[in-house]
């Protein structure tokens, strides 16, 4: 059954990073790895050759996008979503418990045996349990599914989150009772809202059940000194030569800080949101490239970057694409974005390899300024 | 000054059709080509190298809009037209004098010297006259420039047509007296409405100039037998050893009524404004991918056809795009309609080379239905 598995290739003495080999049914990917997201099979306007020529290693796409448009039958139909989306690398889902809290629209209504939601497109009603998430996931089929969970993030209310957290580790058991794939991996999701002692308790809870890795779930948005107090928390009780992810980071700083704790992949939706407004990143900071000061700005996004938007064309090029609503604005945005975080990624491996982590972020920080742009 | 040049390699011996080499200071191209347009800089979504490797060999670009958006100037300051889009290849710019009788909100007015008019986005009036044309085309750098010409579109008034077409051959000696530079070749334009007559009389006259090469003006949106009728009046009387360019083609079957008449070079908006409605090429007509009956539809859109866009996706997949408003249905669609146009001129250039143009055209013909879709 073990068909994913996860190899330590190196640690580092300063701090809790690792390198490793994440093993799946379609390849294996160096960790630590970023996944775009591809949220409804398509990773912002990029197709899957690009992904591969910037460095994408695995990419993320959600059941609840799929479910309601294509529809999972139709994607399994066709023979599963790598074939659907053209992607052979690794391939992972995440349960479709998330999106019924996060959009407004879709109202999600937790009971103790599942989410019931509306469609944010059509308004009509849904329901998930822990068995439909899995039986969704298998229909998808990505070489990694994740356990469904209590994502009505609790926060403050400590009664709230414990009630969530108790749910989460029983639809845990569920969830790996309900798989009847062998050639998936499952992570298991660790919960706890903003306390200590309820993510140490999760994490000792979901980190002895048989996973094949665990996701740090509910941490978006936190504080930087919250987040890596909650992310020691979870992190201190699972086994650690299982594989980690965190959900939904936004920036370079919170992957170094995450991998220094022990996080080994992430999922990124917000380089590919900022690149849609024309925000891009660079080794300074970011930058809104729609801004007059780029119209007759010659020189590439960052100069030290090696993207094909990079070594191609010129801010004032991309200004003029954003200006006149060109469709490769976008793309051209995406790319480079993107590429830069893989890049950043390679960096990092590159660090923990060389037991040189601390320099490389070092060196990061004193250039990049998170107010910029 | 010839830095263009035209050398013949093949005629075909049933009909008028040829093969040859289109010689520019970025390359040679292979003819009977088809030219991409870059309305703004940009062909569709698609970025240079995937025009490369759909099979583009020269691209044309609108000097009406690039004098709007960004600016001629813009461009001139980062190098010229090739270094801004990032395409290293051939390039041919418009005169700028077809778009203030095209769009609506132009309002192009013609007088002896010039044609003024209104931008088509802030209503800011500009004229230009041969002199500007030449000037702003010589600041984008095209390797292939063409003169301008009395686009007003006299069509069934003789009298406003034979007054246009005095004006047109003015301006074609104006424009060849304009020029500054030494590494772009320039042609003429040929026009003459509706009239066999004066599209005679008007190659004669054109054709007798140092031109680099001539283009078939103003026969967008003809009639078939009425575009047979004209364009064979067009080149009757054109020197055989130089290139003829006919504008904006519209459909496979244009090409091969032109090809085997004997034009060289074609430019194409169609197919990619057709790719943004969902309407895609395949060997028996269109089809429109929106349409209900795509959406399980699990093969590619042409099963014949080896784009990437069908090599990897199905119609099911591009459907979805589209349904989701994703921007990678766009070229995804752009992709395989450029395709589907530069593999059609790759067959008929081996049918002219082979002495089969006939038997191509013939087979093309037998499947393709333009009621299709």
């Amino acid at each position: 059954m073990a068909i994913v598995s996860f190899q330590l290739t190196a640690t580092d003495r300063r701090s809790a990073a690792r390198t490793g080999l994440l093993h799946t049914a379609h390849g294996a990917i160096k960790t630590p790895a970023l996944l775009p997201v591809a949220t409804l099979a398509v990773v912002g306007s990029l197709d899957p050759l690009e992904l591969t020529e910037i460095g994408a290693q695995m990419i993320m796409a959600n059941t609840y996008h799929l479910f309601l448009r294509p529809g999972t039958d139709r994607i399994s139909d066709v023979g599963g979503l790598h074939h659907f989306l053209g992607w052979s690398g690794p391939l992972m889902t995440d349960s479709g418990a998330l999106q019924p809290f996060r959009l407004d629209v879709a109202h999600g209504r937790v009971d103790d045996d599942g989410v019931t939601f509306s469609s944010h497109i059509d308004g009509s009603k849904h329901r998930f349990t822990p068995e439909v998430s899995v039986d969704l996931q298998e229909k998808l089929g990505a070489d990694v599914i994740l356990a469904f969970a209590d994502e009505s993030l609790p926060l403050g209310d400590e009664l709230h989150a414990a009630n969530a957290l108790d749910r989460t580790h029983r639809w845990a058991r569920r969830c790996l009772e309900a798989r009847s794939r062998s050639d998936q991996g499952m992570m298991g999701i660790v919960q706890g809202g903003i306390s200590n002692e309820l993510r140490k308790k999760s994490a000792s809870y979901v980190g002895a059940l048989p996973f094949d890795g665990y996701v740090i779930g509910g941490l978006q948005s936190r504080p930087r000194a919250d987040m890596h107090r909650l992310l020691e928390s979870s992190l201190a009780n699972l086994p650690p030569d299982k594989p980690r992810h965190l959900a939904n980071v936004v920036s370079p700083e919170h992957i170094f800080d995450a991998v220094e704790r022990g996080v080994d992949t992430f999922d990124c939706l917000a380089a590919i949101q900022l690149a849609r407004q024309g925000t891009l990143f660079t080794l300074t900071g970011t930058v809104n490239i729609t801004a007059d000061g780029f119209r007759e700005d010659f020189a590439p996004v960052d100069s030290e970057c090696r993207c094909y938007t990079c070594l191609t064309f010129s801010c004032a090029y991309i200004h003029h694409l954003f200006d006149a609503g060109e469709l490769l604005a976008n793309r051209l945005a995406t790319i480079h974005n993107l590429a830069f975080m893989l890049n950043l990624m390679d960096r990092i491996r590159g660090g923990v390899r060389d037991g040189a982590l601390r320099e490389v972020h070092g060196e990061f920080e004193a250039r990049w300024s998170s107010a910029g742009g």
